[in-house]
């Protein structure tokens, strides 16, 4: 069977239509990975990976590209990846890295993007069927936490990642890049009632751990014994609402110093994720 | 005894040399926070703190305040602090967000900013005259990471960090800022001598850890039992120096999943640190 070939095609016009998808990405308003709302602002609806891992980590994902725009050193550095069958025949858009940065407004140090429409979205039930830990998270807005908890997630083991109310967008670029790609591998979905979808997992056998500051809390340690978990996070500050903390069968917390904050949503998440991965190791 | 006034000083023109101190943030040649290095770069040696909690943090810490520049609102805010006898007489220039910004180069979100001089560094001898747990970094270079591993240290109880050879200063803005004032409160020090240095800790009876994801290492859970450990972390990417490794009594590792990258330098530290508290709770 003879190497698929990679098309590559040379772009030196930055403002060719063809690169429409990598435009000015930085734009709060025109931004090509701004989802395509019902009813709310017309977003394209894409999803943009940066850098080689990352691209790599979308090759391999649900999240199929449909276009490439990087220099010619990044096009080498992902040769056998662009040879998967998934990505046959999809343009790799080839330019120089100052025509890189006047299409999409700054300069890009990673030198390469991979662009994929969003497919449609999971349904809880959908990610409930074939996971035993997830994390699930209320009021989390900002996109560099969302993306520490994918990459958390994925590297100690959390099956699924379910959003409350008041979560910013998980396929965000720059989520993205701080998931390391994992937040196009890792399921997850968004609840349609909140807090009342959590009756779902409840039914499925999940035991719901909200995780908080309280001294009176359970310590994370006596809580995670369970087939199946939830782990309940909120956002630094407010942390859960209280209407989310009732939802919950029981409230754990963190051995913390006295006179300190709480620790950032991210790092108590992957703390939960760990106690819960410990627990398999000292079984094993 | 009559309360301690505060020195208010109205600030109009952003270039009024009284505020020299706070000129410049974001200059990478001419910031006030670069330290001053013998025979090196003529810096001025000054650690800035940024917001309300961390300005009150610099108060209660041994990075004693000499100069804060603030708008009004802030001012109110840090009234009892700006009582406290060891701030006594130190001047509070008010000024308007614009005059702010012009004298640091851009617009200050957190309205606030205090000035300390360093004060004489802190031997490794001194700090382990007093610790029982200890964080030894290695080539982390990045930061906020510094600023994560001093918030994650404070919160889960570590009494002290320390550096070893290729890691960036813990006191430079960003890094006191991320950390939430607790690079000003954790006690930390230099290594001379990298990795002899740590031939002082096994002296003292400290049981030194490395962290590493390799899977034919210790579970973590298993090497955190002795009265006085150190956790080594290594930059991500490259890790810990061999002869760092080499220089430790077990490395250790976190469970991770398969086809994922190690976690990020400050989470792993974090899951350490817990790691750590937890067998104390678990006894208590």
């Amino acid at each position: 069977m003879p190497e698929p070939a990679i098309d590559v095609i040379d772009i030196d016009d930055p403002d060719d239509p063809r690169v429409d998808d990598f435009r000015d990405l930085n734009s709060v308003d025109r931004r090509p990975d701004l989802p395509a709302l019902p009813g709310g602002r017309p977003g394209k609806g894409l999803v943009i990976a940066e850098g080689v891992l990352v691209a790599q980590r979308m090759i391999a994902s649900r999240f199929t590209p449909h276009a490439f725009l990087g220099v010619d050193k990044r096009l080498a550095e992902l040769d056998a990846d662009l040879r998967t069958p998934s990505v046959s025949g999809v343009p790799f858009y080839r330019a120089s890295a100052e025509v890189m940065a006047a299409v999409v407004g700054f300069h890009l140090n990673r030198g390469v993007l991979a662009v994929a429409r969003r497919p449609p979205v999971r349904t809880v039930d959908e990610i409930l069927a074939n996971a035993r830990s997830v994390a699930i998270l209320e009021g989390v807005n900002d996109h560099e936490n969302i993306g520490s908890i994918f990459r958390n997630a994925a590297g100690l083991g959390i099956d699924a990642v379910l959003f409350g109310a008041g979560c910013a967008d998980p396929l965000y670029r720059r989520c993205v890049r701080v998931s390391m790609g994992h937040a196009l591998l890792v399921p997850f979905a968004r609840f349609d009632e909140w807090p009342r979808g959590l009756d779902a997992l409840r039914a499925g056998g999940f035991r719901l751990i909200s995780l908080t500051p309280d001294p009176a809390a359970m310590p994370l340690a006596q809580a995670v014994e369970a087939t199946k978990v939830g782990f309940l996070v909120g956002a630094e500050g407010p942390g859960l609402s209280a209407h989310a903390m009732a939802a919950t069968d029981v409230r754990a917390r963190i051995p913390m110093s006295r006179g300190t904050d709480s620790l950032n949503v991210a790092t108590a998440a992957a703390i939960a994720f760990y106690e819960r991965a410990r627990s398999g190791t000292m079984e094993a």
